[in-house]
């Protein structure tokens, strides 16, 4: 809703683009993204019109310029530890069902990219196009996860059309699951994939680059993170499996060109702290002569601005790479 | 003697070249790096082998490949707070005998670089050559400083021997004085100037980058900074003139574009804290929708190995801009 | 206007006394409160009711249990660096008469307890009541400041009633100053003195006790303060002199009984942080068998609000102390 | 060996009693510390001069006034993880037998006071005296645990010896234990228990305390801990389970009187960090007027001499109870 109640006020020149790291360096404009659909699985939304729930969080948008109907998305489990009602099409159809009702409704919006957002969670990749039709095929809800769902719906609603961009701003492995590189590529679409990381990272790796640039050697990076929005509860279960993928989150080495000890993690959730995420960062490295430097970052990060900030150029650039039929691709995300 | 101490330990091969930010990408090697002369104005290291006065600090340093003996340098009065008992050529002669007596001994040792790093000190910058030269005509100790006599007397050892290099690493204005531009152009010596700047203010530019980069909007920064050498300690005196001086430092505006309010600043001596600072930044920013998000950093950095390691490039590049002939050339240093 | 809006949503039951140390531990209650006259010399409040200049900054208070018209009290160039127009009673006659003329007010409006809350300044004690009373014969305004006007015309006000309490919570030296203990004591009123305290002090005292307890030895502190505030605004004046008193703050000997070096200054100003001030302290101390171990503290503390809860105690315990017949005695005050 | 270490220099006058709590004030002597035995599970130790042990950790310390030999003793898995070659009593016999033979040893060398500082581990308590026994009967060496073992070995050498105290300075539910209570009763021996918490925890307690004593309205408490000791390296197999221990923790409760929100858990292991952890904690708190203050703090800690110099009191006090025969007595260690 951050990501819709600032691109109104964007396009009604309420706010500056802050936030909007290509805000008008892009041959779109604001104004000319429209919002043809949205999708959700909390029944307390579902068949609202979105200004309502959208004015629910946010006191200073009334109307949209755009303002569909909030359709019934898929969950397959997804929110199970969510303190929501949830409600997906999968509960009254089979997921091949499910799966050609959402291209048929979005066939009708027309939409050029498809967005998804979904609670972050733990995906497992199908490696190769078949694996994924077979459990579509035999309906296996407890392999086949909300975000591929969406995601092949995506390619099919491409090929139908002629053309499509998918973003996919959390941290599943879409982007880079063969199957989908594969899908994407003959079914005319293309992915925006991987993390939307808002936060803690892009900012670690920043500093890590500053010490790269000056020669400095780092001995080790230490990275928490804790927030009270629905991504951080989505950890309180699972957290162990999933943090575990992040982990292998190869920055560290990808940056400084070798693999320095490091632990980050996204760490724990605290309701109160609400969408404003603290994380503290460590970083001890060794400077001329043997000597040893440390820093200590904390930060308060609101993390919904952050991602819907970074949507505001990933629709558009779904849309130029669609204009540009680069279809297959997979574009990188780092905010 | 943390350059010297480093550098003995790199040609050794016992150290890794961390904290030089072009170790290895420069053609010239730390081995061809000679120390050929040392000048100092504490009377207990004058007179002694520069080995003995590095092995004081540095237990681990026994022998120097170069091993000058330390000569009189000149103060003007640049040391009074500090607790050491300063001895300068100007006790006993006028500063042109002073200058005299320097460019002399520079002939002899025949260094292609002279390097300055004299303790922090407000200098008012002369503004055209002659003015300079009336000030040494005239003997006037008062309003001439230790660095501005290096640097001239520099400049005639590059004019009496058809090029020199200079290396500046304090923040005075002599790279920057157009005084000594002109003085370096007509006497083929070239200047690396300005303020080695070492610790928190390069971290600070590097975290505004990457807001920038984002497009995020910055409301305040604020960097404190205390530390417990020399540098410091010089601070407690004249501290209100130069930490004006510094505030004039452009670095917001220019990474920014507008001039976010700041407050960057050294602000205190604290003798336990030694060489390893304390740095303190606190920095607020808007993201997307008016969201406000906050970093506070703190870290404990060693100055003089971030200088030393600094030093080890600057005299190579030093050497570099001498063999091409770049005369009167003034070069930014950050750190 | 803080205490005003807190005060008022405490009596009518809108917020909870949180941030009020003594909250419900006195036998006076919070309704038992009335505020019977307010002083400014800002022309654009002075005249206008109280209600109307405390909605312009609480826009949650719309009204008032009591609501005096503001009038005019005294400046004497406290308020010369500030960005208003000032208007005091001594633009248009003597320190005496103004004295005479706040005396004659306040006996009408009666108060058991006077509050000092002017902006810190830079305060010389008189030392004894003779000279006290010499500068005021003499109409010396630039020897006498605006907070000894008030408590001096409190002890007149106090004797001319027969009791009276006089509440200064800014770091000037009133409650400390020989001067005003012997014009208390002789003239019935009780004064709760030195500086109200609010955020980084304290922390850093507690933090100190923390240590000590655990018999660590403390090598070294710094702390930095930096605000938006008229507070920290004075100080970009008069910083030096300033901040040299409050260097000699003992708290760091008083609780550690030793005085470990330390740095502890209101550090500067930066309009954006507003009320919201940024603190830093740093605390280095050694452990069991040599160990170094190291703090890093950052935090944003509200500054009115912190006194404000601490004023609903002092005028509290004033009228206390009043009731008791505590005459001439001093009390500090730490929040 | 911190402790040992330590307490040698101590002995011999080398160091401040710094970081021992209650260093002068008990009515025991550093220098009547005598330690008569030492007990290892690591190969590489076992059999050695105790001194031959430390000095390799303290190369400051080459002799010790008091050095027995280490000896075998019990891990019971304890160590699966970490990188040595264990060896225990109980690979060559039941545990009936290894704490028979720990009695026998014991009675040879005739301790008052008895400390176990075993690698932190989880532990289930027994609840009852006679499931404890069972298990040791069936030489149930999956339910019984190393610091268990010790501890009833400590029961009956106190029966056999008429006296004896056990301190337990690891987060296992020993002292808690009613299995352990009753046993001490009856056995003449007195225990000092629960976890010698030594960083963040204790901190974090006082600074709840601070805002708890000016009636801030704590909202919420995030602390991080990481370290590269084995006792963060035994969290990286078990971490869940033993985290959730961690979070039982009501320190929160027990000084704030509510339950604020909050996450407090040794959080990873990092292994450049050594025995120096990382701890950062956030906290968030209403003042007054409903304001919110937010404090980040950062620090680096030494775990072993923070536990070292606690030991140093807490033998002291061991022997005192003993003294005072208070069998049976509980004391809580909070450092």
């Amino acid at each position: 809703s951050t990501f819709v109640a600032g691109l109104e006020k964007l396009k009604k020149g309420e706010i500056e683009p802050y936030g909007v790291p290509l805000a008008g360096e892009l041959p779109i404009d604001f104004k000319d993204i429209r919002i043809v659909g949205s999708y959700d699985v909390d029944r307390a939304k579902i068949g609202k019109k979105l200004s309502e729930v959208v004015s629910q969080y946010w006191c200073d948008v009334n109307s949209l310029s755009d303002d569909p109907v909030v359709s019934t998305g898929v969950h397959l489990g997804s929110v199970k530890n969510l303190p929501i009602e949830a409600e997906g099409l999968e509960d009254s159809m089979t997921l091949k069902e499910a799966i050609e009702r959402l291209v048929d409704e979005w066939s009708k919006l027309d939409p050029d990219v498809i967005v998804n957002t979904c609670t972050t969670e733990a995906v497992k990749p199908f490696g190769n196009k078949e694996e994924l039709l077979k459990a579509i095929e035999n309906n296996d809800k407890g392999r086949v996860t909300a975000p591929q769902v969406y995601a092949y719906a995506g390619t099919l609603y491409a090929k139908k059309r002629g053309g499509a961009a998918f973003v996919n701003v959390i941290p599943t492995y879409i982007a880079n699951d063969p199957a989908f590189v594969e899908l994407a590529k003959g079914n005319n679409s293309c992915g925006f994939g991987d993390d939307g990381a808002t936060g803690g990272t892009p900012f670690t790796a920043d500093v890590l680059s500053h010490l790269a640039q000056r020669n400095r050697y780092v001995k080790d990076v230490a990275q928490f993170n804790i927030g009270g929005n629905m991504d951080f509860f989505a950890l309180t279960d699972e957290g162990k499996n999933k943090s575990k993928e992040f982990t292998k989150s190869s920055i560290v080495k990808d940056i400084l060109g070798y693999d320095a000890p490091h632990y980050i993690k996204p760490t724990g959730y605290l309701e109160p702290l609400g969408d404003k995420k603290f994380i503290a960062i460590h970083i001890e490295y060794t400077s001329f002569n043997g000597a040893t430097d440390e820093l200590m970052i904390s930060g308060r990060i609101n993390d919904s601005p952050a991602l819907g900030g970074l949507l505001v150029d990933l629709v558009r650039l779904g849309k130029i790479a669609l204009n540009r039929k680069e279809y297959g691709t997979v574009y990188p995300v780092n905010a």
